[in-house]
């Protein structure tokens, strides 16, 4: 675990890429029948290697993405937690979602069988790495943990940003997986953007995750959806994160600057819109704002796109700069900012919605002054229909006498996750975190982050009849891995039962 | 509920596609926020209604579908049956998936917020009736229970082949739905595939729903998924549901007959290859489908489609006929048909791939003879990767001794249901039911029968920091509605913690 130099040849290959897809199909039966306690025990392992090799990994990420070190040490904190809260979930085997219906010669509608169902593995998912996260949305990210997790062998797009991190971290993984006994095959990395298109196409892969812009992730989406077999594709696209403030004193605009400037804006729960009551007294954004340093953007396509973002939002008629902040670039193209907030009533946002509307990625926000708080709900509904996240600042009393649910409804109608004070940056990683909203926050519903997130690479599989040793272990009356089993008894045809007629 | 003439005018319209559109998203707060006790009552109501209206609506289902009154009486059972099913659903609550992580400071990866994640209404949804279940594939059948229980306003096209069924169902549901005090625009028909077409594309609706054939369904589910904003597409399309026997005896051999000729095979699960021995004398086939009286199938486009089948089938290198049964038309066009059952060895099968592999809507299977029991589950993989179900008929002793672990699972990972004995026509509509499986089964994995088919008009929505009063009933600390809550408690990083390190 302390070469830092030699990927793992099984890792990251040249291989063409319709031997990965081979190799990864040829891994799945074997990889499916793991029982949760190797297969947990074999993502442990991985936690275990990543946080041995965090000196490594963190120097490698520092200077790829310019990130931080305290931020980059969290955030592996945070990817090799979640392995270990995924090796937690499958092996207590909720997410099986076990059902057995004793046969029942009684049943209402007829004789019923013995049934039994339960969610199986989809079989290889390729995961595209976002450039944002290069730990916990990366190569052994969320998305990776949960596809092993859910017992399906993985393969990995590397994100072009942190090439050497990816290969690094590749190695790792691997290394991990096989001395925990994991079938080859179970972990593969590929590189470059036509290699993943190309395995997307391919038909064993069976689903299909992404974390980055709009414009690609549809683009893949696309693609996946068009296949003569169409899989389905759980991407993780784009979101501006409103956040609608009954009021505004100094310390909720400091904390709004900070979760602005955060990783200097690059996360994708950055609050994009700060809406404030007409008249509220903004002199504490500039000054916060002043206070941050500059920052490096990712990479060099990154910056120039947010340089130009930056430029739209500064040139867009109504809009008074509140911090301008800078922006420049270093010889090798890299580009330096610091945070750029500026503030418009809701008439000009309405009037400016092309240059205005758009995610900046970047240490850029809005602030929206508003004049009419009924509006608000009707206001949000048009302009923000999906959101990975919607965020509510009150004081005690009005989140207490309900002139707030209109605008909670609406937020929850369009957002994966709605907060009542706080930040939505800095995403918990737990049993009920929901990342992931109406199109464009995501290609689906589906949650990218916690436990939930399993489910997407799962399908349900029902069993008629079957004798017990040629049912999977869950479904067996024995039940070996002790899971919940929810059973519907003979004799009752209400099945969990508690409805009056 | 005696009318049997008159529509009622809010369910059947020739409104305006928008209009209709408008009033499924108008409804769809007011419906989502309905308790699940009222909700289930309105069912249990619609159900009462449907059960009541019996007589008439069996009779305008004979006549325009040409199906048996005993098996439409089942089905109205069925139908009926399932509303009461997701009844008592919703009122258990564990559908909802409630997860609720106390704030707990000391979390390993930095302080956590007071999270509860619950699964709450997609919005409005289009369900594209099918011809081949009047009842329970249609106007009130069980992707319309499941819409409605799950608290989605519902859009059903009507299917062309029994529209005065459908605005006579329309009317009943409709008016016990409002008798019931669910708010207007929770339930509308349309008419025409162009009115279709043209509500998939509508900003409004949230996923849609379709059991029919794999043309249609693919190129409705390209629709969903090109518009600006995509959306889950449940199409349950094309299944030739294989049945593997170690041996056929006559008594396997007359059912297999009687599965594959009940409602004139017009059933999506119906057996189209039985495989058997070489060897294996297949004369009570013949005797059995010569006892099979002629039956009516659905309507000329079907009548159609089956007489071409049939024609290329038994005009297929190879084939030797073991039942020709007949078809013929009448003056108005419809068809009447008796079994054909032919039979091939597997190579003949594999050199007339393309006469053979395709469903055959109506009364129509084929038998295989094989050589090699062990080459089965290869055989079955190469030739049918997507299944609604699959079936194995052997000894006692065979399925007690392991010899066929191989083929079940080959086949548990290319179908949603596995049967062992029995016949996969007559779907019990149970929570373990799973009616879906890998494309062309279903355009996704999930079900479309039993009361998994609800988690379909379902998406994640998490609050954090919420006060109390603004939480969704289900999530709150006194919950009111008696469901499932699975709690993580602070101070316990591992959440539902079985995992030893």
């Amino acid at each position: 675990m302390t070469d830092t130099t030699v990927t793992d040849s099984t890792a990251t290959s040249a291989r063409p890429i319709s031997e990965v897809a081979a190799a990864a199909a040829g891994a799945a039966r074997a990889f499916a029948r793991t029982s949760p306690r190797d297969r947990g025990a074999a993502l442990v392992a991985v936690a275990d290697a990543l946080d041995a090799a965090a000196g490594d990994l963190i120097a490698i990420a520092m200077r790829e993405t310019g990130l931080a070190e305290a931020r980059l040490t969290g955030e592996l904190r945070r990817t090799s937690w979640q392995l270990r809260l995924f090796a937690d979930t499958i092996v207590d085997g909720a997410y099986l979602d076990v059902r057995i219906d004793d046969a029942d010669p009684e049943y209402v509608i007829g004789p019923r069988p013995d049934l039994r169902r339960m969610l199986e593995p989809v079989g290889p998912v390729l995961n595209f790495a976002a450039s944002n996260f290069p730990f916990a949305f990366s190569v052994a990210g969320g998305d990776s943990a949960a596809a092993l997790a859910a017992g399906c062998p993985l393969v990995v797009k590397a994100h072009s940003g942190h090439l050497e991190l990816s290969r690094r971290t590749a190695s790792v993984v691997a290394s991990a997986l096989r001395e925990a006994g994991m079938p080859e095959g179970v972990f593969q990395l590929i590189e470059g953007q036509e290699n993943g298109v190309e395995l997307l196409k391919d038909e064993r892969i069976r689903a299909a995750a992404f974390t980055g812009s709009t414009h690609v992730g549809r683009l893949l989406a696309d693609i996946a959806a068009s296949r003569p077999v169409p899989i389905p594709f759980y991407g993780e696209l784009g979101s501006v994160n409103p956040v609608y403030a009954t009021y505004a004193d100094d310390a909720l605009l400091s904390a709004f600057v900070a979760s602005v400037s955060g990783s200097a804006g690059q996360l994708c729960t950055k609050p994009g819109f700060l809406f404030v009551p007409e008249g509220a007294e903004l002199d504490a954004v500039t000054a916060a704002a002043t206070g941050v340093g500059e920052h490096r953007l990712l990479n060099p396509g990154i910056g120039r796109a947010f340089t130009q973002r930056r430029a739209d939002v500064l040139g867009a008629d109504g809009v008074t700069v509140l911090s301008e902040g800078e922006v420049r670039a270093d010889d090798e193209g890299q580009t330096y900012a610091t945070p750029t907030v500026v503030t418009v009533d809701v008439d000009a946002l309405l009037a400016n919605r092309e240059a205005l509307l758009e995610e900046s990625f970047g240490p850029l926000s809005v602030i929206v002054r508003y004049r009419d708080a009924a509006g608000l709900p009707a206001l949000h509904e048009e302009l923000f229909p999906g959101n990975l996240t919607s965020t509510v600042h009150a004081r005690a009393e009005e989140l207490a006498d309900g002139s707030l649910r209109d605008l909670v409804d609406s937020l929850a109608e369009t957002s994966g996750r709605v907060l009542f004070g706080g930040w939505p940056t800095g995403v918990s990683v737990t049993p009920a975190m929901q990342h992931g909203g109406p199109y464009p926050a995501t290609t689906s519903d589906a949650t990218s982050v916690g436990t939930a997130s399993i489910t997407r690479f799962l399908r349900g599989v029902s069993y008629q009849g079957a004798p017990q040793d040629l049912l999977p272990a869950p479904l067996r009356d024995e039940n070996p891995w002790r899971v919940p089993q929810r059973r519907s008894a003979a004799g009752q045809s209400t099945t969990w039962g508690a409805f009056a007629r």
